[in-house]
């Protein structure tokens, strides 16, 4: 098996904020995270497919594909964009990067058709990252 | 000449929006930066400081001052913040990197008695960087 | 699964050297890396905590949470240390990567109590890397 | 289980190209990377080895070893090379990051004697990554 | 002065040689870079310019035309190319990364009409750099 | 102008400690910095060299040479050593990044007799470094 990675990247503004929890609660868990306007990042994605290597091209999946199917379905509808107000498929969910990871997850794996996805992974920031493996 | 560079980083939202313009002359100039509700990034900043090493301490500056001064000036301000409506040294101004960081030289220049400010650069994303150099 | 990572750093200095071997064997096997004054490392640390989100934060463990524990159980007592003096956890133990990362997932391990610790991954230069997964 | 894993560079360039396909086939499949004079990648490897640290030495691969096995098998055949020209054991091979990173682990596994070749991981730019798990 | 800087990568190939030495001479100066096919680079690109930012827009200039026009008048002609062969405006010029950093700020320079050009900064690899600065 | 560039790393310990000062002092001027058996560093050294390409090569100076020199003179004598004890031309000189880079620009100074010495620049973590311009 063999697994074959792109890289790409999106800024986007977030809040992290549970309605259901008082103004305090929200203050004591998500802390500056839940400040009223939100903040930003500079989001890193990883996107993973494993596969065979198909014998006339060398390609598990040809990675300009990979890209342009990322590109098509996650970066240009959560770049420059707020991921609390802007996003649809991210409506009503707590933008938290696990949450974020997994929403991708559901969108990307069934758009993979050479291979089959195996990663999606989330850098937050250069401390700070997540990854939803398997299936 | 010996200059000392302190790197730090802070995580905050932004929209890039002239209130004299028309909502078209927005959208024309700013582009995707101009969406209403902002989107952010991770920011890099790098404060350097000019000056002779003292010959009892072998610093130009203490880097742990240094990064005092400017998490206390800067940083506590700034992230986790949205640029626009939290940051009451940045009201008033668009916030593009380039002004920005010449908002962190105004208010970290005076800060500096030991050694003088160099230069302050911003990292906007892996691919933008501002720099305000010199006095 | 969600497998979330908090990125921490270290500054430190180790010497490789078993006591039991002559001087000549331990020059022979460790060769610079026992030099008798020792050297040093910018240690990068990433723990990496495996589980489900929490359905009302959205979180696995909260990153800063984690930050929290790794600070109190093993930054606190490494960083700017003399990994061969200095540390109790370590004595004894000839400090190469493996074996520090070994002793950071045992203390770690017990102290995870959202999710479960999954790996430990310790860079000793940005060309070695150790990883100590599973448990 | 311990993952030890060394990093290195190699210079070089290839040319994706299939000679049983049409020229047309060969530039819709592979674009530019068809290009007839080649192009090339600063592509970064690395290599991880899985075992149990040897109690005398706290190794379980000494990474300088490691390095040096590397250097002798793949690097000083590959740096600074056409790999569709220079390199012996490519011969024949469509030069895909797939391809020539599962050639690196048929000529790696054998020579690993501490521990078991883990992973073979080759970065072609800081955006596409592939890797051969398992044996 | 403000200086803005756009980072950009591209990938190619080159041979150091020159048809004026003889084939002993090459080898001795230019050592594996002279390598007949010839080896290759993911070269990074930072274009500096320096202005005063437009009090209109807050920008020195917009970085999006600046990757605009550097996308024209250079990656997209040296990018997936052999700078030997396929580079018009490189031909007959030895492609270190001096030459080439010089050849990219005679047709940079007159294209940048909002502030000045102010240094190209070329890295053939993560441990060499040049740059031409001023003009 | 051009500007040429060669980056180096280097694995090393030392103590901030001015023995003309008191316990106290040394405890409250340089803080953990002054533990009693040390710390380290990945220290990365960046030696930039100014001049005009040679027309026949295109080199200002081949970086071979630039390597060759700053291993011979610098990474031989430091690497794998500590500071304080073990490197003669820091002898007596309070290891701060500040006196390291000064004392490396001494003595390259004299031995870059293509181009000249511009800048030595200093990495002493990924968030402090220090740089010797001009001469």
């Amino acid at each position: 098996m063999i697994y074959v990675t792109r890289r790409l990247t999106f800024s986007a503004s977030h809040r992290l904020f549970n309605p259901s929890f008082s103004a305090a609660e929200n203050e004591r868990i998500f802390d500056k995270c839940s400040n009223v306007h939100g903040h930003g990042h500079n989001y890193v994605l990883e996107v993973t497919v494993a596969g065979e290597p198909n014998p006339e091209t060398g390609y598990v999946i040809d990675l300009k594909k990979l890209k342009a199917i990322v590109m098509r379905e996650i970066i240009e509808k959560v770049d420059h964009k707020h991921l609390n107000h802007d996003v649809e498929f991210l409506s009503g969910i707590i933008p938290t990067a696990e949450n974020i990871a997994r929403a991708f997850w559901k969108i990307l794996e069934p758009q993979i058709t050479e291979g089959k996805l195996h990663s999606v992974r989330l850098h937050e920031t250069e401390n700070n990252v997540v990854e939803v493996l398997g299936g």
